[in-house]
């Protein structure tokens, strides 16, 4: 492994803020990577999501392997000259949407058989499979363990098979993985919302030791209160001196509360996903612009940002734009949601490195609990 | 009417490159204009059109006055502050769209009344309204007078009626204009491929007297030489001294041909919405970014380019993200292909400044005959 050197230069309460070192660049955490599925965060110019503050990005191998293939990236160059991005790629295992995407599973000991959902062929994915397309096919910075992935709620005795799968893919996957110079590796815990599993499963990912822990299994049906006292309770059992990693998440409320339980990095769909659907995340919380509220309104989501897609058009033109189903509405939206993200983990590192984490955090969620469009998923 | 300041600054053959003044800006001729149908040219950022070399951009009357309404463009601010784009707009009459989207149209001397494809919603288009929404309400900078537009091929007596009663319409609309300071109106010749009917149009129209005269009816039905012999018989019987434009043309072979007879300015369609369907217009005809012939062509579509979406993505990439249905796939090739036809547009003037245009045709020629996947619509 690389071990990436992570410094933490500040610590809050739980709260903590630094920097993972990387050859492709330096990543300031907390950190949310804006969700790059197919090889292009949907509907954004990458030129955009750089200067929107992103210091990383996740691509999904799920998604590649099948289209356009891990080989083809290859044969192209690599993930980041294929899609055009400098900076570092994380590359999830494949796993979760293998479990929520695919058809005809057939779990193995050894891996799993699975079925396009494009167009029905047949693949396989084992640990080892996972890093080779991962690190040495599409080339990323960090690469993620395989792991088995289960829906909340979760029988016991279910979740602790699948946790004790995932341990031992683990395994596997660092010995596959190796000693590189480049490339870091990151393990997951799992083991649904059973404390007894989840601290099993973090001693034997820690026991095997990775350059970094991920906390898999949340914001998959759990609720948000399932969620924090399973971060809080994992956390603690994961060294301090690694980043943690608390995979698909998500809203800003629940990013908040992780970052208050000291974990540094975030991924997930949500800004881009319900950018394309008409709804912007802000510091009063979401709005809709699909509501007619909104159509004769001339003033722009946040005139005070720095990004032109929130400062530069007004929500009746936006509420136009996707009413008429243009392009542009998405792009817009995409465009400033992701710009609003990475502005909400600045201005949590900033609390963080000035002390004052606690104070922020009390006004984020009276500014969020009342919002006047709700709380939407 | 304003008679915007014409400057014809060099001429070669019948072809002429010059400079039409506007109070927003200088258009420099022959000029094309992307087409902003419903506020957006569709899957680009403003900042993009301009920056590919872009003087002027269309408006549809027809699609604004159905949503948001040029009444609430108005409160908004007018087209231009809505939508963002401070340089010149031409807007169209609607009386084309009218005649291709609506439902349920009925004629008269008046106006036309018609059902919205839309929602169904009855609404009213007559020469004097036409000129408010365009003018008054939206607040284009070019209005273009309402005409009847008839389909190719279309028999003698009705193309001459329609002619006629388009005649009539553009003195009611040049008499609802009146005298402005900062906006021009056009008037349209009509009379579908028949050469008696063009001449009555003509002599009509340029009686009238507008501060340009655009060729309508074409691009129709009536194929490249059709089209090229009604251009020809047309443009000597507008005045020299005022802008001429083709309206609704088109592909980059009929522009050439189109500059050649002495055309000024031109809007069509098709880059943007060839570029949707994965179709990238180049200096050597039209090819197919979906083809798998691209799938593992690591190549740029144009390396010399100065546009971003032409140079820096591979052909592969552009292909994977048809193939994906991703929006960045619309987003790259219109960009592409506005910035296409926008060099384009800048090698004819620079080749009739040089007098060097008949070269420029006829290596043009050669270039699009061959192309290797033909030269589709």
């Amino acid at each position: 492994m690389a071990e990436f050197p992570f410094q933490i230069s500040a610590i809050d309460g739980h709260a903590r803020t630094g920097k993972l070192a990387t050859p492709r660049g330096d990543i300031a955490t907390p950190a949310f990577m804006p969700v790059g599925t197919a090889g292009t965060v949907k509907a954004m110019f990458l030129d955009d999501v750089r200067s929107s503050g992103t210091d990383i990005i996740l691509g999904n191998t799920y998604h590649l392997m099948l289209r356009p293939s891990a080989e083809r990236v290859r044969k192209l160059g690599g993930l980041h000259r294929f899609m055009g991005w400098t900076q570092p790629i994380l590359t999830d295992s494949g796993g979760f949407q293998v479990f929520s995407l695919s058809e005809l599973r057939k779990m193995k000991e050894e891996g799993v058989e699975f079925r396009s959902h494009i167009d029905g062929s047949a693949h396989f994915l084992s640990p080892e499979r996972s890093i080779e397309i991962q690190s040495d096919l599409l080339g990323s910075d960090i690469a993620m363990q395989l792991d088995e992935c289960v829906a909340n709620p979760c029988e016991h005795a279910l979740a602790a098979a699948a946790m004790r799968l995932s341990a031992r893919w683990g395994e596997r996957s660092k010995a596959y993985f190796g000693a590189r110079d480049t490339q870091a590796l990151f393990g997951i815990v799992q083991g649904s919302t059973y404390s007894d599993l989840r601290t099993e499963s973090a001693q034997r990912v820690v026991e095997t030791g990775f350059d970094g822990y991920a906390i898999g299994g949340l914001a998959v049906g759990e609720g948000h209160k399932a969620m924090c006292d399973t971060i809080s309770l994992t956390v603690p059992l994961l060294p301090k001196e690694r980043p943690r990693y608390l995979m698909g998440v998500g809203k800003p409320i629940d990013i908040l509360e992780a970052v208050a339980c000291g974990v540094d990095m975030f991924d997930c769909v949500l800004p881009t996903r319900s950018g394309r659907h008409g709804q912007a995340w802000t510091w009063d919380g979401p709005i809709n612009l699909k509501n007619a509220r909104h159509a004769e309104d001339d003033q722009p989501i946040d005139a005070s940002s720095l990004c032109p897609a929130s400062r530069a058009y007004s929500k009746a033109y936006l509420n136009h734009l996707f009413k008429a189903g243009e392009y542009l509405g998405p792009m817009l939206l995409s465009w400033h949601n992701i710009a609003f993200f990475q502005a909400m983990m600045a201005a949590m590192r900033s609390a963080i490195t000035e002390g004052r984490f606690e104070a922020f955090r009390s006004e984020m969620h009276s500014r969020w609990s009342g919002s006047a469009e709700g709380q939407p998923g």
